[in-house]
């Protein structure tokens, strides 16, 4: 097995820099669309055949160091008994969101190989048929809050953080909660084989640093606690490059870095008690090959001191890119690193 | 008159830290929407008598130090040469975005007195009635570029950043258009007798470092340049808490920081070369006023090195706001700093 994204995530010297895309089995590749075009999202979310398909499309395609499960951050919220839906118009909805003592009462304890049997059979199809590790994942005990709350995305988040402000014991229930459920579910993955995880902290942005210690990091730090040495775990707080030394403080062996700092920048904040995984901004790749390979080089030569480099985009990769220069991305990764 | 905010704006000593909200003349306010219950959003804009009456209402209302004239950001565009329409669910639409060389030749010069006049027949107004300095404001050439481009709000800048990225001479000289109506337009607010201004770049956070280096810093620059030593500018790049080094090379006088780094960080990166504008979460003001009262605090205390402190939320009020906390808000900042 390729084992240069496992070495470069605990820290340990490798032969080039290992890369994958956020978002790299999706609408930007034809073979996707085609698999997609026959079953709604959650249906592809929760067939292992559909599911490990599409997983294993972009290291055929793209030829990226590692693979990460076809899935959803909000798979573990249903099982604990909120209902899903997926809208064209309005992406991820929860009915009935989380607003009182008695609906998180109300909220089950999970059993993830019994609740969601189709994420552990994806990952052993996977695991038998892939050269490459195989992440698993999960939303972060504050994103999915935030989905629970406000009944799907929001703006402003204004019920989450009433919630924190004015009911900060029923938050704690919450979120206690939803972090047993994301502790049982992404150790049902590492049962079943995965061979890292990431935690998607999507909205931990939207918290001031203050607020993103009080309310979301200790429950992040409690999950990574679990699974320390087990296999390595990335934890990636999207939009929250102004608070990347707060983030450190997750225990994480990896630390997601968005686009919006400077990666030299980003490292020196890690201290290097941590490797870093991005960052380049997705839209780069609507640009030219020359444009593509700079920016790559650029990324690479600022993360040189750090204690180890995932290459990756700073957020998922956007439905309209052209797959050809996405292949040029990684192509780019690899040749320049290697050079080096 | 109240000069303690401008004071604070050129770093000088003051009695106490002066206090403002973005959008503080809006619709949490019932006085605003008895108002706006009249007419449309535009027109209020653009109706002396009416923008100036808002504009007064929250200086009688919260207490605060200054008062910024009720207008938006987008105003510049329309005499531009493109239409302007706010709708209640998508907000700003530009309608015919700027996609090509013809679009981007197409577009006029402004000549701010006769085109808007009405934004000059508001300031007169108001430098009559006010006993505290007013703001000028405009939006800063990258955003104003994006709502062009995009013909409105966008999820991810796709279209502007392709013309960044590939055609970046047709990029530059629709900024270079922008940024030569902004000048004109923030002159002629200062003749009419505005006392220091702010530009509000509020998608500059969509950029990497080293594209808002390229493709948003130059124009800032050349603005702020026009105006240095005239009047204070303000300049406030939204989501950019990851690069103040480099938004304080825009030659501005306060840096505008919002919610998601810590004041102290966030003096530190600016090096006590400009004085700092910010930074509580909107969503505080949900709370309780023990916790808007101990975030007060905590701000002031992070910003007791700062070259000089104007105390403000770190992004609009939102409309669901209740109004008396508001107002404790303001009372906590006065109080709170004048004992020290």
């Amino acid at each position: 097995m390729n084992d240069t994204f496992l070495k470069a995530c605990r820290g340990e010297k490798t032969d080039y820099t290992p890369v994958w895309l956020m978002r790299q089995a999706g609408r930007y590749l034809p073979e996707y669309q085609k698999v997609r075009s026959k079953v709604d999202f959650l249906t592809l979310c929760k067939t292992p055949e559909l599911a490990a398909e599409v997983t294993i499309q972009p290291v055929e395609i793209l030829g990226v160091d590692v693979a990460i499960l076809f899935s959803d951050i909000l798979i573990p919220v249903e099982p604990m008994g909120m209902k899903l839906e997926f809208s064209e118009s309005k992406g991820p909805v929860l009915h009935d969101p989380i607003r009182s003592a008695e609906a998180v009462a109300r909220l089950r304890e999970i059993r993830a190989e019994a609740d969601v049997p189709f994420v552990a059979d994806a990952i052993k199809l996977l695991v038998s048929r892939l050269k490459v590790p195989l992440i698993g994942f999960s939303g972060a005990p504050f994103t999915l809050a935030t989905y629970m709350i406000e009944g799907g995305s929001s703006k402003n988040f204004i019920n989450t953080k009433r919630m924190m402000y004015a009911e900060p014991e029923l938050f704690a229930s919450l979120m206690d909660k939803i972090t047993a459920a994301v502790i049982n579910y992404l150790q049902a993955q590492i049962d079943a084989g995965v061979n890292a995880i990431q935690i998607f902290d999507s909205w931990a942005g939207v918290l001031s640093p203050l607020d993103f210690d009080r309310f979301a990091l200790p429950y992040v730090q409690k999950i990574i606690a679990q699974f320390k040495g087990k296999v390595p775990v990335i934890y990636f707080a999207f939009n929250g490059s102004a608070m990347l030394r707060r983030v450190v403080n997750s225990g994480a062996d990896v630390v997601g870095i968005d686009w919006r700092i400077d990666m030299k920048e980003a490292i020196s904040a890690l201290d290097n008690k941590v490797a870093a995984q991005g960052n380049l901004d997705p839209c780069i790749l609507f640009g030219t090959r020359e444009l593509i390979k700079d920016r790559v080089e650029q990324i690479l030569n600022g993360a040189k001191g750090a204690k180890g480099h995932v290459f990756n985009l700073g957020h998922g990769i956007l439905p309209e890119t052209p797959v050809d220069n996405a292949i040029a991305m990684v192509d780019a990764v690899h040749a320049l690193s290697s050079r080096r």
